[in-house]
């Protein structure tokens, strides 16, 4: 028994009728029931009915009550009858009969109500985000996102982890997106930046001789706003192991995103072991990167099917070129004209001259391809693909036709859009995956030259004799992916812990000497004394937790999160410094003129 | 078995005799004995003894190790014969002879050896903080540190409290300290402000209905730095209850500190029961609100021993001033002439007009007061003293005296350093406090005003009819402080959450209204809309790591720390931006031309 509370408002059973009890927390509604007055007290923990008859001597005091004013009551807990118990409450057997209350602090009219379902406008939601926080689901995801950080914790730190903090005042290190900077006071016209992730700090700790590091990390970058991505600041559990080859990580990190995935998945199915996909095949089967493996379409080629074929759309590019192929989607119970037709639209909607399609169904007993394209090619090649695919009466199968580098994306796009309009893909799954063999260079077409394509720092395969003697295009890094339901959770990679296979690296994609000095001068020149081989990974926090919440946008699982014009509207955040603290900071504005 | 080990570094016993093993980890030393090569190798976990005979393979390689370079060695596991056998290496009892060894990493000539016990400048040691975190006292101060938090963590998680992120990027709050700023690129002449703490943030967690919150916050605060303060972040476990007051937050918080002190103390003793001492009373006895309880000493009034008597120095401030007071300091065993004098001398250092001291000693077998004063009040006055403070044979006793309020402080430190000089303070014991009852308001001499001495958002004692009826001067504050050893881990109060007590306090304080919601409208918003009774506490995390480290330097652990000028002379940061950086975020530098 405290001042304030016996019992938290979750914690009365019938086996506590009898006994004297003070609870407090707010009002979360007041009903009147034919002279008697209910009175819901909600807190943290949970929801217990109150009740004042009108002989009781708080009536008067209840009485007065509204929504969300935080009181103190005093009574005894009484059993509800049959007919009033409330199973879906863990506090539904019994109520509390009110004997003296005390009101610790009032509310004005709400421009939020706390009960009900009812949406509110972004603005509203987030100026008066403790009012929103009090909200059933958000409270809950809020809960939620913290016990998966700390289960997180604990399994990083069983499996042999230590969490280490690395600096958030640190230095600009151009890792892609922008930086936010903060003006040094002691060093006039010079910033500090905050970390778009600890990549480097990490590496050095390897390089600093410790073994496992993990951090719940915070990440800052100053990039626009999109559902899954905050505005400014999100978390990472950034990972670096030393001395581990890839499939090390691998078997390091599985187990724990797969344990966590089980244990807050609400029962959902959890990938039992992790595949490992070739970046290449990925691309090849699924048309992405991130392939969403609820999905069970999986792509392949069927070039051959029109070559020299009737029709001559598909023909014509491919006696013409010889890197053109024709891709084909299956679509099992896809097999009608109308969805063929619906897909065909959406194809056109999406920018694209098209989807050519074949269905197959029973006409008179036999199994027939139908459509244009079928007809064209005739039955002979449409029975060999039905027999290569492996399709039934009601499946259907579309293609698409080109230079499979211009066209991936949208296959990739089509598979998916064709699974979901056919409902094959079960939401009571997490599929994961990890994606490998990512290559290290690709073609810059703006540029017209070589860069990297995902992270300067892996390590190539091969090593330095790769670099010296491959076509760089063909040359295959230690990065991988782990994705999740077609999520990207991480980017990941052994690291290029030689400085002069880090030095061939960037010369390969047009960096001198003098600029990977000057850009990542700090961990390069730790590189020099002695670092061990390494490699990790850094899956996104808030997204493990919008995908077990089962939220589509970060700020159903931010706290205090910015609106997408990066504006903290609770605590009015940006606003203006004044003069001194400019003056101090050896900084002045430069402010639009309209 | 992976590709690197099988086992580390610090893990072969003598029951692993005969494996064939493989480790990998970085060149200790190496030292050549008689033809043999003696590797140490080095992991995150241990060192083991490896070695080369001439007639093995591998020597002439590992005749080519120099310091620090990282190794792969494979060879079988052999006991050292009882003479070489050493006690103090976990791997003491083996050695693994070395059949192969593949070099993953050279390193060059070291700026900074990893080992031997060598002090380096401070600039060295932070430039090449890789290779001074290898060393094995930072290695293992690094190591504590993330064990004491993840301790902490798991305590705060067993006690029900839950860990929620708040913002880093924020609005700026007037806590006293100066801000970090962030320019805004979407709104022009905007800033964020990087958080000194998050107090309104978790405020709000509570006036948003959560319950028990703890964070270990990153706070920033540009300050110059201290030994014991960063000059830009650092951590602090930060905690806030919902329907408490000061004795259920001392409840709650004092058996995870206990226990973690205890648990990471290395078996020094630590308070059992933390004693709750009034502010006024801290001041009296120890001449500070941070007394260090291991130094038994503890002062008393002797001002009417004083009063009219012969000694005329205090005896005429006594007469003409009744505020004027003398506090005697007992020094037990410090009864020497040559003690006293070297008080007396030291006093004088610093900055005071000396320290009037008795000392007592037997003379012809009867026990004396000693010195000027005990002269001028003469025998009767003095034994009453001896009798009041319990003095014997060799102890003495110093007096100050003046008005408290501006003497105290120095009769504090005096205290302090009769206590060290005397080696009164045992180092063996973490001796814990609450100094509780802190003055909400002093007399701000500079500013001729009443001002708040402390956190603003406190409740004063006596609520809203304290403020309007009381001197604001006698009015104290639910607010404390948490100290060990002398060392202040942290201020905490409950707050105050009732905004016509809030402006009634600011009121007093000299504040409008129009102010107090300028400056705090935020939180002070949320009041207004049901807030629960809250109080919280913050303990520094880097404080309490220094003090079970027991170094006196935050950046011994600290793993990435500033140097004083707030750089990473590693990274490089500050540094300049460059101008399409800062067109982006609308500011301009304004350099000074000297």
């Amino acid at each position: 028994m405290t001042r304030y509370r016996s019992h938290t408002c979750g914690q009365l059973r019938a086996e506590d009728v009898g006994k004297t009890v003070r609870l407090s927390g707010w009002v979360n509604r007041v009903r009147d029931h034919g002279g008697l007055l209910f009175v819901d007290l909600r807190d943290h923990y949970g929801l217990t009915q109150c009740v004042a008859d009108p002989d009781s001597p708080a009536f008067a005091a209840v009485d007065t009550l509204r929504a969300e004013w935080v009181v103190t009551i005093d009574g005894e807990v009484v059993a509800r009858s049959d007919e009033t118990v409330n199973d879906k409450l863990p506090t539904g057997a019994v109520e509390v009969r009110i004997k003296s209350i005390e009101i610790q602090s009032e509310a004005q009219e709400l421009p939020l109500p706390v009960f009900g379902d009812l949406d509110y406008p972004e603005e509203t939601r987030l100026r008066y985000r403790f009012l929103d926080l009090r909200r059933e689901r958000l409270h809950e995801n809020i809960v939620l996102r913290s016990r998966i950080i700390a289960d997180l914790r604990r399994r990083m730190t069983e499996a042999g982890f230590m969490e280490f903090q690395t600096p958030i005042l640190t230095a600009s290190s151009p890792e892609g997106a922008r930086d936010f900077l903060v003006p040094s006071r002691l060093h006039p016209g010079q910033f500090y930046a905050l970390p778009q992730a600890p990549q480097q700090f990490k590496q050095l700790i390897m390089v600093a001789g410790f073994d496992r590091y993990f951090q719940i990390a915070p990440c800052f970058r100053d990039e626009d706003a999109r559902a899954d991505r905050s505005p400014g600041e999100f978390y990472q559990l950034d990972i670096e192991m030393s001395f581990v080859e890839q499939e090390d990580i691998f078997q390091a990190v599985e187990p724990i995103l797969r344990d966590v995935f089980v244990a807050f998945g609400n029962g959902k199915s959890v990938t039992e072991k992790f595949p490992r996909i070739p970046f290449a095949e990925a691309m090849r089967k699924y048309g992405s990167d991130k392939p969403d493996l609820r999905n069970p379409i999986e792509m392949s080629d069927a070039t051959d099917t029109f070559r020299d074929s009737g029709f001559k759309v598909f023909a014509g590019q491919i006696a013409a070129d010889d890197k053109v192929r024709v891709w084909a989607i299956p679509a099992p119970g896809g097999g009608s004209r109308a969805f063929c037709d619906r897909m065909n639209s959406w194809a056109q909607k999406e920018g694209q001259p098209g989807l050519g399609y074949i269905f197959f169904r029973e006409e008179e007993g036999e199994l027939v391809g139908a459509g244009p394209l079928a007809k064209n090619i005739g039955p002979e090649r449409t029975e060999a693909l039905r027999q290569q695919l492996d399709l039934k009466a009601g499946d259907a199968v579309f293609f698409t036709c080109g230079i499979p580098s211009k066209f991936v994306d949208f296959a990739g796009q089509a598979r998916q859009q064709i699974g979901r309009e056919l409902n094959l893909i079960d939401d009571n799954k997490f599929e994961f995956c990890w994606i490998v063999d990512f290559p290290m260079y690709e073609w810059d077409e703006t540029e017209q030259k070589i860069d990297f394509s995902h992270n300067p720092f892996s390590m190539p395969q091969g090593g330095l004799e790769a670099l010296e003697t491959k076509d760089p295009l063909e040359i295959n890094g230690y990065q991988y992916d782990i994705v999740c339901n077609g999520i990207e959770l991480s980017s990941g990679a052994i690291r290029n812990h030689k400085p002069e296979i880090m030095m061939k690296a960037f010369e390969i994609a047009g960096y001198g000497p003098e600029v990977v000095e000057e850009k990542f001068g700090g961990m390069l020149n730790a590189f020099r004394y002695g670092a061990p081989p390494h490699g990790g990974i850094a899956p996104g926090v808030d997204r493990i937790v919008m995908l077990l919440a089962d939220e589509e946008n970060l700020r159903e699982v931010t706290m205090f999160p910015m609106n997408q014009q990066a504006q903290d509207l609770m605590m009015g955040a940006p606003a203006e410094a004044n003069a001194h603290q400019l003056r101090e900071l050896h900084i002045r504005t430069v402010v639009p003129k309209d």
